[in-house]
């Protein structure tokens, strides 16, 4: 956890001790996620909502548990699209700090990995039924969704599509997009995500997003987790 | 009112002229709020939107309008769950600036007051629609809200629960979180605060989260208000 | 596109490469909306987030692309209302320092235009509804709402009916403010705003609001269009 609590004990100690007590002292440790992914999970929220001086140190914190550069890099390009390229501009400048303060170089910035496979039946199916609803009312946006979203950034190795679905999740909830929860949550556990990891990221994203974001997400989570089969 | 009002009369005449008028000449004088109420309820719509760069002058504000520096920690403490970490550990530090400047010391900052006793049959009530709602959904947060939301945060006798209903209706208008809206006036009018300074909470709030995001609310207090008895 | 992207690509090479090929190089060339339009829909989604880090190179960006010092200062007022008084005064000091760059001094702020007329039969037709709904909920609100939103500040010079219309649904949009946004799509149609450019707008907006503000936002947009007859 990052934070100067010294600065904010002399003026809030409550938080002080909220963030102690119950933030490091029980969530962070929680065996529910990894702490990789709830600091995946945190730069998400605190991106998607613009929070850049909140940003540095949870970089420094998301190097530390093990988030690449290059996952980092995908992160930021990702959210550009889900909340925005202001958010993510702003992000990659917080970003190219704490990269040079580290000796981060380009080369640590793309991933070997081969770009994931399209599964071309599944986004077909997801083409055509935005195409019925949408297709007339903006064409051009369908077509770059299922282009450029979708048939590219999506794909890219640097973010692999199980982090992406936690990411646009995190993204969603910030936001408060809740109409585009249920489809990511889905796409979410279809990439291999359990009940008990999404349930988690709730839990987490609480203390980031606020309660009130999350407790909205929760009905569609409901939802989600009622009528799958598996 | 505290901003330069100078600086944006060069850029945005409109603006500084309804701001004088309109704002400071009407809104911050109608009777139905104090001023004290005003500076708080404000102080929480720009904590939760994260505009750190208006909240110190609102925060010297809330102050010359008699909102005790304990109250404005366990406002942030409150707005830490509300709105997210990253907002309030932002206004912690901002909040730290203005308190040194105004030889403010930690002897200030906890309340003499006793803790709010916790309506244990209402609390009850409440636990129990949450955990048969949401219980298998996110246990964790469920236990969590029970445990260090309503049975410790909205104790401390920092803020009333008065006031911490009123800073919360703040933060969800602020957050967009509609959905969430309908449980804390029910809350509010259950902590006395009366329909008509709701209202005016509404009104005030219209400046400073947005017109669009009140017009929002008022659908969810029109039926607050209607199916209420009292 | 005013951002340095030098630095953005040392970090995140994916979102150099999509902001040079995919938005300078497609999206903002699309015949379907000028570039003076597409700079202030941009703008307004900044301003309406409080993204006061990409602002400034934005202003720069609408003042090449044609849009007038007064229609800056009429926008900023503007939002004000629309997305809280907060992101406007931020706003407003960070224009000060573009203007003060570029020269531009009082005498260019105002419009020498005539007042918009105020089509009275459709207001006292929106006021009666309002009344009707809100008028028992929040009175002050309703008042202010028909004497400084509707009475005054829709009818000045600086920004006309039309562009506040496309402000007030990039503001709606990036607040997450779906339930008004019917209301302005449709005062948009009345003023002139074709269905091509709504689509064109909700293409251009996902990219500074983020997909998914946008894909709620289509699903208002659709119903609005079937409905009218026109």
């Amino acid at each position: 956890m990052p934070d100067t609590l010294e600065d904010v004990r002399k003026v809030a100690p409550a938080l002080a001790r909220y963030t102690t007590r119950v933030l490091q002292g029980d969530v962070w440790r929680r065996p529910q996620l990894s702490g990789r992914d709830r600091a995946l999970l945190t730069l998400s929220v605190l991106i998607a909502r613009g929070q850049s001086e909140q940003t540095p140190s949870y970089l420094a914190l998301a190097l530390d548990h093990g988030v690449k550069p290059s996952e980092i890099s995908g992160m930021i390009a990702h959210l550009a699209f889900y909340s925005g390229w202001g958010n993510a501009m702003a992000a990659a400048t917080v970003a190219s700090g704490v990269f040079e303060q580290r000796g981060i170089d380009a080369g640590q910035l793309s991933s070997a990995a081969m770009p994931a496979a399209l599964d071309s039946v599944a986004e077909a199916r997801r083409h055509a039924i935005v195409q019925r609803k949408f297709g007339d009312v903006a064409p051009g946006l369908v077509q770059l969704t299922k282009d450029v979203l979708f048939g590219d950034l999506w794909l890219q190795p640097e973010l692999s599509p199980r982090d992406r679905c936690l990411v646009t999740i995190c993204s969603v909830i910030a936001t408060a997009q809740t109409a585009q929860l249920g489809f990511y949550l889905n796409r979410a556990m279809d990439n291999g995500v359990s009940r008990a990891e999404l349930s988690e990221l709730m839990t987490h994203v609480a203390f980031y997003s606020g309660w009130s974001s999350v407790y909205t997400a929760l009905a569609v989570a409901k939802e989600v987790f009622e009528t799958r089969p598996d």
